[in-house]
């Protein structure tokens, strides 16, 4: 029995995720690791398995072992829909990160048979209605969309590289979109909004019904029909490797979504709080191993301690 | 009668301002002024004066019209501290902001009186129980607290230069300050610690018993015996001129906690909200023009906008 946070829901819903699956290096001032398991949809399925049951979908290449496979199912991840092409190997990222993590240069990236990957929902999944599209092409994610078979609540995540090659794909999607998650930089080159108030809400006036603007180490924004939320970063003093901090926000944000079956208002607020925590234990180690290895009672105390940090009584 | 923000006192406390008093030039991305009242005396004065009786201390030189005094009494402030210096000129600025308000460069700088200035406190003063200490030189800090009669509750500010050339003074001084007020790069410079966690942890065992490392536009953070505290900016669309925020955050801070004669932990976080509301107006316009028009009610709107953005409810 996969151990998750509780929820206040006799109904929890399962969580599609649809995203990258990788092999990276990663280069930071603290050491170098090669061929460690990334990718949006492990750190998205990996987050959000403290809170929801995930239904995965991805490609993994004819390199992908098992103990990968296996670090994942021991989460209770579904794999039904994570493809194995034989034809080549899995996606390769390799990064490298300066002194105080705040610039990071691709060094290599081979797209393998994340080239040709086409997110087809094995029928299990159709009926899903909490889905993650994390930041894979733009057509990909609406291709996901088009094969459900009832409504459901969408967060997409997006890259740079969408906005400048694919932007008309990508605003035609955002209109599908519940909740949109962008980071600050993103926000600017997409609505031209330096100051992320504007930037936020044009993007909601750009067809989703909420939007969190991230802004990594100074924490999050949501805007909201209802209203606007602002939340501070959690305090991480061990920073290690920050690949997949974004992932990992976006999948235990939508996950607690899931497990509750509530995405009002004052539910993406509490989501965000615990999404803020899961992202903090993720950077703390290379790769998701720290992600993995926390347990519930590390996110439960982080969320405590987040609750009181912003609180002025 | 000058209107006050209302407190739950019955005995508000004076307070004590110490710090320059400048004509500024200003250059923005908006426009150019010329000889607008400046200097940090000023702004934390006006900003305080939304909250306490202020008394203040500082130097003015022979072009300093009587107009500009005017705008400081109407607004109640005891200007018996004000020293006039026939021999010279007033302290002048100029610099000038670049897009997006990241950087600004100094274009000019004339100490004139302010050189020679020694901040000795009329007999009147002496008793001040609340005392704002502006950036200058960290002797003069001291020589401020050397005088008082009684214990006070010192805050005190500083700036980058301070750090390089007088580290020494500067440390002897915050061992005697209650509440020190830094912003994050010079944080850094002080402790050596790039992550701003860490840094303010290690100025509190520099000495002071609270510590508010302020982000601009990231919030501020406050370290405190009993906890800590995040708290977002105010969402400021319409930035005209970022002279003086840090000066109307420092005054509004300590004037709400003399008005309230608390200095609590809850106390300084409530003082925050105001603060961070207080320094959101002077931004607004050039100069003192927003902060010495805005009036109450618009901080009381803010200070309810600010705590509705930050409740997780």
């Amino acid at each position: 029995m996969v151990e998750r946070i509780e929820s206040d829901s006799s109904e929890p819903q399962p969580l599609l995720v649809v995203g990258s699956v990788a092999f990276d290096n990663v280069i930071t001032p603290f050491g170098e690791k090669e061929r460690i398991l990334g990718g949006a949809a492990s750190y998205c399925s990996l987050a959000a398995s403290y809170y929801a049951q995930v239904r995965m979908v991805g490609v993994i290449g004819n390199d992908f072992g098992e103990e990968h496979l296996e670090r994942l199912r021991s989460r209770g991840i579904d794999l039904e829909g994570v493809q194995r092409d034989e034809s080549g190997p899995t996606f390769f990222w390799k990064g490298k990160y300066h002194e105080n993590f705040n610039r990071r240069d691709t060094l290599d990236i081979q797209l393998n048979v994340f080239e040709h990957f086409r997110p087809d929902l094995p029928s299990s999944y159709l009926d899903s209605n909490y889905v993650l599209l994390g930041n894979i092409h733009p057509a990909l994610q609406m291709h996901v969309l088009d094969q459900l078979s009832g409504d459901a609540y969408v967060l997409a995540d997006t890259i740079d590289l969408w906005i400048e090659v694919e932007k008309d794909a990508l605003l035609r999607l955002i209109k599908k979109v519940n909740l949109f998650v962008i980071n600050d930089s993103e926000a600017e080159d997409l609505t031209g909004e330096s100051n992320v108030i504007l930037a936020g809400r044009k993007l909601r006036e750009m067809g989703p019904e909420s939007v969190i603007v991230k802004k990594g180490e100074h924490g999050a924004i949501l805007f909201h029909e209802e209203g606007t939320f602002a939340l501070p970063a959690y305090p991480v003093t061990e920073l290690r490797d920050p690949t997949g901090a974004g992932d990992s926000f976006a999948g235990a944000l939508i996950g607690r979504l899931a497990s509750r079956g509530n995405s009002d208002f004052r539910a993406i607020k509490e989501a965000m709080i615990y999404a803020t925590c899961t992202a903090s234990l993720t950077v703390e180690a290379f790769g998701c191993d720290r992600l993995e290895s926390a347990g519930v009672q590390a996110i439960r105390e982080r969320a405590q301690s987040l609750s009181d940090l912003i609180s002025p009584n």
